[in-house]
């Protein structure tokens, strides 16, 4: 026997099951392997042999593969979970290809961010030191798209294209009164600021919203901050702001760390970078102020994913079986483009050596010399990636998406 | 000449524009109103003289009608004003009928919330007292589904589909890891819960999240909450609670004005009820806890709209116009249900002063008697408003939307 074993972790985002889709339609549409299982909940479902058969639940007669392709967070659930390194201790990898051995596993593939890749990288190395004839690869994703190598990630235009929308009507919500005011949108990335920067695809002929944008790419500095609200506001009566939440001051703090305060019940408390900012306002400037986080929906909200991003993610899942079946290993699926307008790229792989614990940042090229905008080559960029809507097929009002695995 | 004036008033829904493009529609139609103007920011734009004339912009030959149909927000902006009585001011009153005589306006529509029926009625009082000969007419919008009469408000079915789609999404994001946690989602409505049961819509076969609901109608008990809390989390890993931001103590008080403190620059700041409950569970359970809060977009996430909600706008834009015809005036349109399966509903009207107002709250036999869910009443009310998708356009991977007036 033949089989091949895949699996999802790391934070969610609304590509990750496309990927799956992906590896499940290569393998089904492929004589290579026998069987393909899933590990629930990341690595650790091998470490605890929690394994399924999705060839009960998929099959290429049915909608069943379109349908997960189109359901967002993770179908086989999550960990964030670190192997130990195999000096400290080879337990965990003894373990791991013991359950390989056992249900014949020749191919695995990861689905996941940094971390994951990391995983990637251990396992690899630990089955070229003992001979093992098993080929291991990494898909990306992540929201952050701050894996290295790879043009973007899987999942980035998604939650880009949610930003930017959300953006668009957030400033529609703001311009309806004829009242000044400042309207601050918080949005995710602790290191990278690819996914604030997005908002900037919101802009259109009669809309300049965000009129600022802070990164974390760039030192964010309070007195320039007020200095530049204030001058956005002698030139439209609503500016709106994008905001990364890991933007960080001079000494290297996170900004929400100054608003460090005890909570009512004695505990460590910060509000948020967003509100940070909107009391400052509040304090300096003392017009309406709000401030708005996008949350968890930047990741989850497959109601409004793009479709060049789950058709991307999607192909590197068949891709990565097709390279399995050429017995490439510890190496991660990358896009590479191969040009703007009209947007095409093709997928090749990397050493995930290249990969694995290292961060790619928002060039600083790309980025306003005064720190409060993007640039036309970030647009150049970005733009092709949130490009067309998924038919998404909906019951009694609602997406109709797969349920994760677990919860049945 | 025989004209018309169309303004729009109160906070923002993704179905005002759609009662604007079907008054638009109802008037090019027919050929009784000579000419369709609207004013600037609601009423006060009657006050300035700042109208526009709208079959410059609008016409039945290309698609602009059925672009405002579909577009956030309002394309007239808006006000938040109240006339004062006739009694203790008159001029503004005369200011605006002087307005409507030098414009030869027959009709005024006007299209907005509680406030803006109560300028519709004191209007309507003073033109009979005064003898003038012309219709005015209320159209209804707020997304707190909360006017009495009508048997739901348009602006609802789409909001209560963006919270259901969002609860559903923050569901799916949830239940990944295998950790305990709690999620609190904050949604709008300061005294009517309708929005905030609406996220029961989210529940399906494999997810019945929300596991709890608590709306303003019911008062909140913080030791009742928390152990409501622990007792779904021995039922389920992940708990999603989904909590109306206007809830409020035994004593009257707001939650979140439980959680006052003066902010790290020395201002009262109230923290939001979802992060007042956040720190509630953190400090009483103390398991992972996070708090999110729907905010703005619940009114404006077009892309996110119910089909239904904006054909019942659009439909109660043209019947206002028909009504107008039919000099009907001091009046607000009204949706009367004629069945819940298959939905189907017919428009009529009813005297303002029956709306102008008062607050209609959800039933308390709609309610579970613990005070932390709805009933299966309440579904089979809210169900039919959320279905359908209407076609938007896109244009680079976003909505293409038709831009506020003013902003051009």
């Amino acid at each position: 026997m033949r089989n091949c074993l895949v699996a999802q972790s790391g934070g969610p985002t609304v590509a990750i099951n496309a990927s799956l889709a992906g590896v499940i339609d290569g393998v089904l549409k492929s004589n290579y392997f026998d069987n393909i299982y899933g590990s629930v909940n990341g690595i650790q479902g091998v470490l605890h042999e929690n394994l399924i058969d999705l060839q009960r639940t998929f099959n290429k007669s049915d909608r069943s593969i379109e349908r997960l392709k189109v359901s967002p967070s993770m179908y086989l659930g999550s960990c964030r979970y670190k192997l130990n390194s195999l000096e400290s201790d080879s337990s965990e990898y003894e373990k791991i290809f013991s359950i390989f051995l056992k249900h014949e596993i020749k191919a695995f593939f990861y689905i996941g961010g940094n971390d994951s890749m990391d995983t990637v990288a251990k396992l690899s190395n630990y089955a070229k030191l003992k001979g093992y004839d098993i080929s291991i690869l990494g898909i990306p994703k992540t929201i952050d798209n701050d894996l290295c190598v790879t043009d973007h990630t899987p999942g980035y235009g998604s939650a880009a294209k949610y930003v930017a929308t959300s953006l668009l009507e957030i400033a529609h919500d703001t311009y309806i009164y004829d009242t000044q005011s400042v309207t601050i949108v918080e949005i995710m990335g602790r290191d990278a600021g690819w996914l604030t920067a997005a908002s900037a695809l919101a802009r259109n002929e009669y809309s300049h919203a965000p009129h600022l944008i802070y990164l974390p790419e760039t030192v964010f500095d309070v007195n320039s901050f007020i200095n530049d609200v204030k001058i956005q506001l002698t030139k439209q009566q609503n500016v709106i702001i994008a905001v990364s939440e890991g933007i960080k001051t001079a000494d290297g703090k996170y900004v929400s760390a100054q608003s460090a305060k005890t909570d009512i019940f004695g505990h460590a408390q910060l509000s948020g970078t967003g509100k940070y900012l909107e009391m400052l306002v509040n304090d300096q400037i003392g017009c309406k102020v709000r401030s708005i986080e996008l949350n968890v929906l930047q990741r989850s909200a497959m109601h409004c994913a793009s479709l060049t991003d789950l058709n991307e993610s999607f192909a590197l899942g068949v891709t990565a079986v097709q390279l399995a079946e050429q017995e490439v290993t510890n190496a991660m699926l990358v896009i590479k483009r191969v040009s703007d307008y009209p947007y095409q790229y093709k997928i090749s792989c990397t050493d995930v050596a290249d990969v694995a614990n290292d961060t790619k940042y928002v060039p600083s090229e790309w980025i306003h010399a005064d720190g409060n905008d993007v640039l036309q080559d970030f647009i150049t960029y970005a733009k092709p990636l949130i490009c067309g809507e998924p038919m998404l097929e909906y019951k009694d009002g609602l997406p109709y998406y797969l349920p994760i695995r677990h919860l049945l």
